[in-house]
């Protein structure tokens, strides 16, 4: 059941996988004992063949014509996901962007737990910020009960690599830095991150982080990216994108259902 | 150049026909005539192959062993995309998510226009919120000059649907609501949009609205659909799936580059 070494997996199945974990969970939730590849496949909008398909690039999880046990499939998908491990996050802009991923309901749910929020504004540094408490443990259903909010307090992004020298020292070191800064500032309030050592980057700007280029902006080749930058993930939140393809299917609502993958 | 009948388009085209779109708006304020394939691939972190393929779905855009000029590609990608004509958008949850959205730069750049806002809080009711101005015509190069930005106050979603007809009846329909409350409230929010009238739902709640539900949350058959969904279009913008695709790349770095998109 390891991912190792699975070669082609698209990344649109990874993105329906994480649709499939939520479906699961409110199953859970409404104490459904089993399920089917039919039943996932209606409340995620795919079609049963694709939910199988999407499975079986992780492993086999049901027995054939008896459907999956929820509790099951949802314990593996957590763990295909990364999920049933902690994620030591810092925010980087806590602006209005900032303070609503702070807040963004059910992110300690999936111990994503923050642990730093920066920004280079003077009237925001200092200022305490209210954040959800981390789930300790092994994934569960629910939140604990015994979560209780921490604040933390805004720091100046010059201090993010010593914050996470002595983090890493503690050997908290910081795993993902999710950045929600206006565009212009993305690239630089990036290469900051990556400089202090994170190695993977949520970017909420409606910008593209580019790997190949240094804080000043300057396009490199691709031959010169530095070394800190080799091993840095980046993946994409912006609205924009989904305001585009809900613009786009409005307009060609034909196309919504003939996504080729469905087909194959 | 039409996409009517064109089979077949993945869900994952349009997604990165948005990227490619952001590269040449990017290109045109750097004053870059003309571009190619491969240097497209390069900032989009995709493969020259991936690009012609993702172009070729909605036309014969440039000159073989020439590339493409930039600023008609990127008039022509505007228009596949719908971004050639405005949008009315009403935002239902003005916490700090509806905030942030309101907020969100580039909005109003592709012609995404907020008209309404709504939410439940009797303290948010009547308050007044900046909405960046539209931009007028059609797609230019960067922001209109002229642009204002308006206020609008917060209504009470119970409104939602009297607001709709008054702004139908000027000829001016509402096209798409952007939804920001809490997850619990989501299904019964959408509802209140689609009874409205609205045809295209972005959702931001970390949960997926059923067409097949009722606004008190009963699944229903898919047979018992209402009419009124039925030619209803729900995209997501989902923090959460960034998070665990992120989470999932960082433990699984060699799938990245594997999605077998890129090799057909």
């Amino acid at each position: 059941m390891t991912v190792q070494g699975v070669p082609g997996i698209p990344t649109a199945a990874v993105s329906r996988l994480v649709t499939y974990l939520r479906i699961l969970e409110e199953l859970e939730r409404a104490e459904v004992p089993t399920t089917s590849s039919g039943a996932l496949a209606e409340r995620a909008q795919v079609s049963a063949f694709q939910v199988r398909k999407d499975l079986a690039y992780f492993g086999r999880f049901g027995t054939r014509g008896m459907g999956y046990t929820v509790s099951v499939l949802k314990r593996e998908l957590t763990r295909v996901l990364g999920l049933n491990r902690s994620w030591s996050v810092v925010i980087v802009g806590m602006g209005r962007l900032g303070q609503a991923i702070a807040h963004y309901p059910g992110a300690s749910e999936y111990q994503f737990g923050y642990v730093g929020l920066f920004d280079v504004k003077a009237e925001l540094i200092g200022t305490p910020v209210d954040v959800p408490a981390q789930r300790e443990g092994v994934s569960g259903s629910g939140l604990a009960a015994s979560a209780q909010p921490r604040q933390l307090n805004i720091q100046h992004i010059r201090d993010l690599t010593a914050f996470a020298q002595q983090q890493a020292a503690q050997g908290r070191a910081i795993d993902m830095g999710f950045l929600a800064v206006p565009p212009e500032h993305a690239q630089a309030a990036a290469q900051s991150m990556v400089e202090a050592g994170v190695k993977g980057i949520l970017n909420f700007a409606p910008t593209l982080i580019q790997p190949a280029q240094d804080s000043a902006g300057h396009e490199r080749g691709l031959q010169e990216i530095s070394d800190e930058w080799r091993d840095v993930m980046v993946e994409n939140v912006d609205f924009l994108v989904g305001m585009k393809r809900l613009a786009f299917y409005m307009l060609n609502p034909q196309l919504r259902d003939q996504d080729p993958e469905e087909k194959a």
